[in-house]
């Protein structure tokens, strides 16, 4: 189903992080669904959340323990969202970062509780309170791929990125997980990533870090324009790996840390976007010629959310009268029609308000034949540029989301 | 595949309104796809327009010439939309013009052009005036049954709605055809529509109506939430039913008329979603309780477009979960969830943030097999209302998108 070769990676550890994963049978399954994430004292813990109103019990519990307490532990589970619970669920939510909270002899604040699956229906938290000692006795700094699966809802595959590289002379390395697969148009964001760092990064560096790494890369993905209510990205740093605590943005290290962040974050997104339900093309819209990134963002999602493009694509059909269409109504003031260049890879479709002259269907036709494409629009009317990825629509897309509760 | 029973009504003819159509042969088929509407001497035009700024090339004549002339004759063709065709493109659609003038003796900005089907063709012109002489011999005001079948592309069904009513005890009759089933998300409009009355109403009054009426109607619906490049509602009166000139918007007879205008408006919008591309479902979303009319649109869209309430919609699934999370991310500022009330028919789903305590699986269900939906959100901060129709989204529609053009 997912796009492209499965390119799970090898998963560095990072010092100072341990993970350990259970079988809570949070849903009638058998696979781990419950991931515990240890943090050794000192870590620093950033995230971005969904910006649905109606986020769930969670995503509250976890912002409020963020501004109350160093987060030590990180609890997941997968089968169940916790939202639209009301009362109860904000009341559960709490009471399963107790659970964890007495089991290792931290504060329940100091724990950061998550959920993924099902909206509306309530945690069962006799299954939480057999199942977190059994996560505790797991914890163990080489377990990253096995909490990729336990994370997973209607994925297809774990999703995983490792970086290693060099700052001050010392290794640092970057490892994180996501999941996502439908619902998926983060603002910030329609799915859960955890992405952890031994490098040592100030806490005010790191909240910037997260939200400029999380504007290129989850907050640029759409598979179906629905925001989640559960969605957040964890940026944690232990400060284990021996560099000099990074305080500056501007620094040198700062830039080597933040590309290699990017990268991950990157390819975490971009994975999400190829396990995209029903998905059976990677689609990268760039939008360049714009006067600001604003206007760029915009037209590309009109292009990533439309219908009728996304049908085309599954079709492998280049009906570049669907993509004009999408960006004229991108609802974008005064675009000049006849300055916009639009192409599919590097074969101009669209100059001039209309199809290209020497543009051929046998030209639209061999890149639509492939998994990657890019569709690329210039506006003609400025310097900014931004990219959204996103992928086609199927009839498998229907089937997953017509059977999910069933 | 269209929703419930077929509805074309009885009718009635316009005194001064004229139709012809005949098989100019613009695809490879059969049937009747180039329309002439005559308008006696007199008669006063208005018109909405697509708001795309890759609006096509007739959109730009019909325009012009509305502006300079008083309009006598409406040419539309279906099967070439006429649109992303750049300069051949206006003067292609000028020329169909100066071809109907030529033969009617008017001057060519007295005609108005419309087209609507495959974008990104030139229009074949010489089929144009083989076929136009056709046209004009078939002008007849019996003729808008077949009328409302020229103008069909993807639809299924021709659309129309006729009333009668009397004003100053003269007989007024309002009759209309539209056309649309897929690209369709109008701002103003995303399909084709022509209204005629013999009343007479000056052409202010008209022109205020024409704006009000779509934004009760072709403005609140949408299949897809594509806006397509093509969108004409033409209201055309010729004062021969004898009434006196209405001239200001708050008299009797202005809101007799009026009350009869958005009943043609709201079937014609209707039809086209009933006939949306694969609908199963005819569905209403109402939202009440709003602090102004725009946030009621803005949170019936976002639940409207969806494509997860959709795909559940076409499941017969009461996934109220899918329901909350479209609400919650309409980007409303200030949403208190905790005030709102979601309702499918009249059974409560939503309060308090979660799901209603009296609510079963069961009478969901019993709403969701109907095939006439109501989705009811009161978002419980002021007084505000306002409604927009869809469908949900099926595999038909992915396959019918995925083919169009093959």
């Amino acid at each position: 189903m997912a796009v492209g070769p499965d390119n799970f990676p090898k998963m560095h550890s990072v010092k100072g992080v341990k993970l350990g994963s259970v079988a809570a049978k949070i849903k009638d399954w058998q696979r781990d669904d419950l991931l515990l994430i240890e943090l050794s004292e000192g870590s620093r813990v950033v995230g971005t959340f969904t910006q649905n109103a109606f986020c769930a019990a969670p995503v509250h519990v976890c912002k409020k323990h963020l501004s109350e307490a160093d987060a030590r532990y990180l609890l997941i589970n997968a089968g169940n969202a916790n939202a639209g619970t009301g009362e109860q669920g904000m009341s559960d939510a709490l009471r399963s970062c107790e659970l964890v909270a007495k089991v290792v002899g931290v504060s329940a604040n100091q724990v950061l509780p998550y959920s993924t699956g099902v909206i509306g229906e309530l945690l069962e938290l006799s299954k939480f309170e057999a199942a977190i000692p059994g996560a505790v006795n797991d914890l163990d700094e080489t377990h990253w791929p096995r909490a990729a699966d336990a994370i997973m809802t209607t994925d297809t595959r774990p999703k995983g990125a490792s970086e290693h590289f060099t700052i001050d002379g010392k290794t640092v390395t970057i490892t994180g997980i996501s999941k996502g697969s439908g619902m998926i148009k983060p603002n910030m964001a329609t799915m859960l990533a955890y992405i952890a760092t031994d490098a040592a990064v100030s806490k005010d560096v790191l909240q910037e870090f997260v939200v400029a790494a999380v504007n290129k890369s989850f907050n640029r993905i759409t598979v179906d324009g629905d925001t989640s209510t559960n969605d957040a990205c964890m940026l944690m740093a232990t400060g284990q790996a021996g560099n000099e605590n990074i305080t500056d943005m501007a620094s040198e290290p700062a830039k080597i840390f933040f590309e290699a962040l990017v990268n991950v974050f990157k390819k975490l997104a971009h994975d999400i976007v190829r396990d995209g339900e029903g998905a059976t093309k990677f689609v990268s819209v760039n939008v360049s010629g714009g006067q600001n990134t604003q206007e760029c963002v915009q037209v590309a999602y009109a292009v990533a959310h439309s219908p009728l493009v996304k049908t085309a694509l599954f079709a492998s059909d280049a009906n570049w009268g669907r993509i004009l269409a999408a960006v004229g109504y991108s609802g974008v003031n005064e675009l000049d029609v006849n300055k916009i260049h639009i192409y599919l890879d590097d074969i101009l479709l669209v100059e001039n308000g209309g199809r290209a002259a020497r543009y051929t269907e046998e030209q639209g036709a061999s890149v639509m034949a492939q998994e990657e494409i890019t569709i690329r629009i210039h506006l003609g009317r400025g310097s900014a540029e931004d990219t959204v990825w996103t992928t086609d629509l199927s009839h498998d897309y229907v089937s997953i989301n017509a059977d999910y509760r069933t």
